[in-house]
């Protein structure tokens, strides 16, 4: 059973002049389950565990080591070791490189044996003309949070993390103006800018232990996107490392400058393949005095795209989060949570709404209208507003709770689309036919579970997740290319925050013209043109 | 004198509680007066005029033509013909190609002998590609509404206009997501946005004229920047043309897509020099339902800071504008403008605000409480807040009229500056003592009249402007480089938003490192290695 809490105030009981909000001080308080997921050291399966994780260059097929780069020899780790220091390594310790050389889900593992922790952006500088001249492979490692394997080495490659460089350098408290050493942990900026009634323009799950770095070397999208907008637009400067060893020092602290190419955008979500990050400008929101959420069950994808426009119209400024799920993701989520349901009964789509504002009277208002509307002209069938931080957690914990709940899964086929609003809803049923037809789904004994869907939509952006009860070759023939030509089909990309990595490198081409792919590897050749920066990963092989 | 309108509505004269609003429909009329202004056909000093602009080639020191570049012969004119057709271009009309050779301000003039005006993109690629095999210099061209002399001849390259090419392509009102040809018009693309609920994320004086395709080639800021962010955050997709006539397709109407180096970034901002936009993919946002505006008085520039600073915590997600502007500014305003004044007593600083939002109520409450603490807490002396359009005009009218106004003088220095928010005042008083120490400003036979700022505040962008009553060779020798010199020691930008063309490549080194100098040569000759787009412009010549 799936009904509305004691605490929180069903919208369509609630006579529409009498709808008490109660909205809260923000508060990042609910993000606090994700983070402990992100925690690498954690996850990590070590060798007294049940549970090894294959490696990269045996699991995946087409990874041959490139004999051009030198396999690491002892001079090699004296020289570093005469850069970083003593401390400042690790090498040939398997424990200690192990966190290193797996991601957090478990599903990439690569082979180093030396992990660099620059403390400043000369000794970054040192480290990566030696290994261009010395033709030594390198991967740049931030939080090692990514969900595509591009911070993890495939081979021997050295990992060079950032996790030493952490200092903040500088906030102009008048135009709210960051600057940051690359390794600084999300969270931990954004708790620094509270302080100072400001916040980081950008949000997502992994925010306890991503560093800005990778964020911006991702592009990372994330929750306040819709508000905030993306990192092209929010970052000012940067601070990189090209592989010759030279610094590209565009460390500006100004809205405009118009004075010659933006060339920082270019290391803007490169993944790390043609430059390491070390410093970042970012210009900082002020932080809302008021947060309020609220929770709809709708009957159609259509008033899901009705209930959106309508937001964008009446909650306009103040609008800061617009998700979607639909029931199939909750089934999964009830599977696996204790939670109590949030709404007395159930509907095929649910959208979750924040607003953030500087007066918590007026956002009350305009969401009280807001939902009164959405009620009165029956596009949502029901609703539920926080009245505090709890049910604020309580909300987003269900959004937030997809991705443990289908790793619970014995197997989860997880993909980041993105596609024109509309066609969200038509990917996912034709994704489900799709498998039906093919005989893995719909029948008590298909391996497939469901297809279920979540993600940004106010952005487009689809999380498309296919849950499974056991491995079953014929379900991958069946998703990839399928998906991706879909997805292709209506001009989408396929994949919208999550990055290219090792997972999607070879599927470029669904997403980019030829013309395009040839530009980027006339980049990367012309930026790194030994490529001993990420290899194997990001562009296409051939 | 200046003194307040019986129509507008004094803050300090009104009782705390009784402080009455009646904010605006949203409308851009109060743009009317500076639009006429951009309209080149009418600016051009003809052969019957007493005025003939002289040639850049001539007026500015150090231009020598490029002679690897090709006459135009007979033959390239026909191959042009069979491009575009018999009306798609204008050939040794002195008359017709006049408003092609100079820009608005009368302060640039070239020698092309041929304009092209394609129709298409596949056009465009056809010129671009035969320029480059026979190395006929180009320059693209969108409004001609610059300030730098970039999309002006400076010898005869051929003027690839994108005139021709202005329709929309695509809306889709769910998302806000408009795509459009190049040349469209500003103001025709906010104007169609309208009828729609939505308008464009840029704003500027030369709206009525300029074309998007040159908003994006220049990175326009303009007046809505502070509020909805930089086109390199707004745009998400572009079409644009290679020297070597290749079509580079990122036509994406994705708000997140991270599959690969975002290259359509570079030529934003690029002023034509690596390639031609013809197609544009830009997110837009709702317009709002109520604008205010309001004007405050000011004693002292850290005023002028406070109140910036509690703008963004009070009024946040409103606030649309932040302009300010000295009293030195409005002398000369009040010298050439028989406008009434708009405040009984005149203050050494002014600051223009603007809010827009979904709820006029709302908005006027906001605003009210901002405009009564900056009145109890004497940040601010005095205030007005327009009661209606003709009243918002009028102090809009005020920021926009400086331009005209500084016009009439004999002679005006034109800067665009950017800087951290609390050096601008520093920088305009430095300034005119740095006159006065050399002899030209302070006495009453002195050449120059006054040295007066104005500008984006918010963005940290000062429009630094010195009149003189009469040339003095002296004068532009007192003044650079040693602006430029104090703008670069605040770690500044020497060209805000106007870029760089043929009035500020030559001091890049100012603003740039020569890292990132060397970075951006090379970027040009990867993409143009005969050099045939947009020449003598940009990057330094040396």
């Amino acid at each position: 059973m799936f009904r509305a809490t004691s605490r929180l105030h069903t919208v369509c009981q609630a006579a529409r002049s009498t709808l008490a909000l109660r909205p809260v001080k923000y508060a990042p308080a609910y993000k606090a389950v994700s983070l402990t997921m992100f925690n690498t050291s954690r996850l990590y399966a070590t060798s007294g565990s049940t549970k090894v994780v294959p490696l990269t260059a045996e699991k995946y097929p087409g990874f041959n080591r490139n004999e051009q780069f030198k396999k690491l020899e002892d001079s090699d780790v004296d020289h570093f070791k005469a850069i970083v220091g003593e401390t400042g390594l690790i090498y040939n310790n398997e424990d200690d490189l192990a966190a290193f050389n797996t991601d957090w889900m478990n599903k990439y593992r690569g082979q180093s044996q030396l992990v660099l922790k620059p403390k400043t952006t000369q000794q970054v500088a040192d480290i990566l003309k030696y290994c261009t001249e010395q033709s030594i492979a390198v991967v740049p490692q931030g939080g090692n949070t990514g969900l595509v394997g591009g911070s993890i080495p495939v081979f021997d490659e050295v990992v060079l993390s950032l996790q030493s460089m952490n200092s903040i350098r500088s906030f102009d408290d008048v135009s709210g103006i960051l600057t940051a050493d690359a390794g600084c942990i999300l969270e931990g900026l954004d708790n620094w800018l509270n302080e100072k009634g400001y916040m980081m323009p950008l949000d997502l799950g992994a925010k306890g232990s991503c560093h800005i770095g990778g964020n911006l070397a991702t592009n990372a999208g994330g929750l306040r996107l819709l508000r905030y907008g993306s990192l092209h637009g929010t970052v000012l400067g940067l601070e990189v490392v090209l592989p010759d060893g030279s610094i590209l020092d565009s460390m500006s602290t100004l809205r405009k400058d118009n004075t010659g190419y933006d060339l920082k955008q270019l290391f803007i979500g490169s993944e790390g393949t043609i430059g390491v990050i070390t410093g970042v400008s970012i210009l900082t929101p002020r932080r809302p005095k008021a947060v309020n959420v609220a929770l709809l069950g709708l009957n159609t994808y259509e008033d899901v795209q009705k209930a959106f426009k309508q937001s964008r119209s009446e909650l306009s400024e103040i609008l800061s989060a617009f998700e979607f799920w639909d029931n199939n993701a909750l089934q999964i989520y009830k599977k696996h949570s204790d939670a109590k349901p949030l709404m007395e009964n159930e509907y095929p789509f649910y959208v979750l709404i924040e607003t953030s504002g500087s007066n918590k009277d007026h956002d009350d208002e305009k969401l009280t209208n807001y939902l009164e509307n959405m009620m009165v002209d029956e596009v949502a069938q029901d609703g539920v507003v926080a009245q505090d931080e709890t049910q604020i957690k309580n909300i987003w914990g269900v959004r937030e709770g997809f991705t443990e709940a289908l790793g619970k899964e014995a197997a989860v086929y997880k993909y980041d689309v993105s596609m024109p609003v509309n066609k969200i809803n038509d990917c996912l049923e034709d994704m489900r036919q799709h498998l039906k037809d093919g005989g893995v789904f719909g029948q008590p004994d298909s391996p497939i579970i469901d297809v279920v869907g979540y993600g940004h939509v106010g952005d487009g952006n689809l999380h498309l997740n296919i849950a499974a009860n056991r491995v079953d070759k014929r379900v991958p023939a069946l998703i990839e290319p399928y998906l991706f030509e879909w997805v292709a089909k209506q001009n989408g990309s396929i994949s919208a925050e999550h990055g290219l990595g090792v997972a999607k490198n070879q599927f470029l081409s669904y997403s980019k013209s030829d013309g395009m792919i040839k530009m980027m590897k006339t980049m990367k050749n012309l930026l790194d043109p030994k490529g001993v920066l990420n290899p194997y990963k990001y562009l296409p092989s051939q």
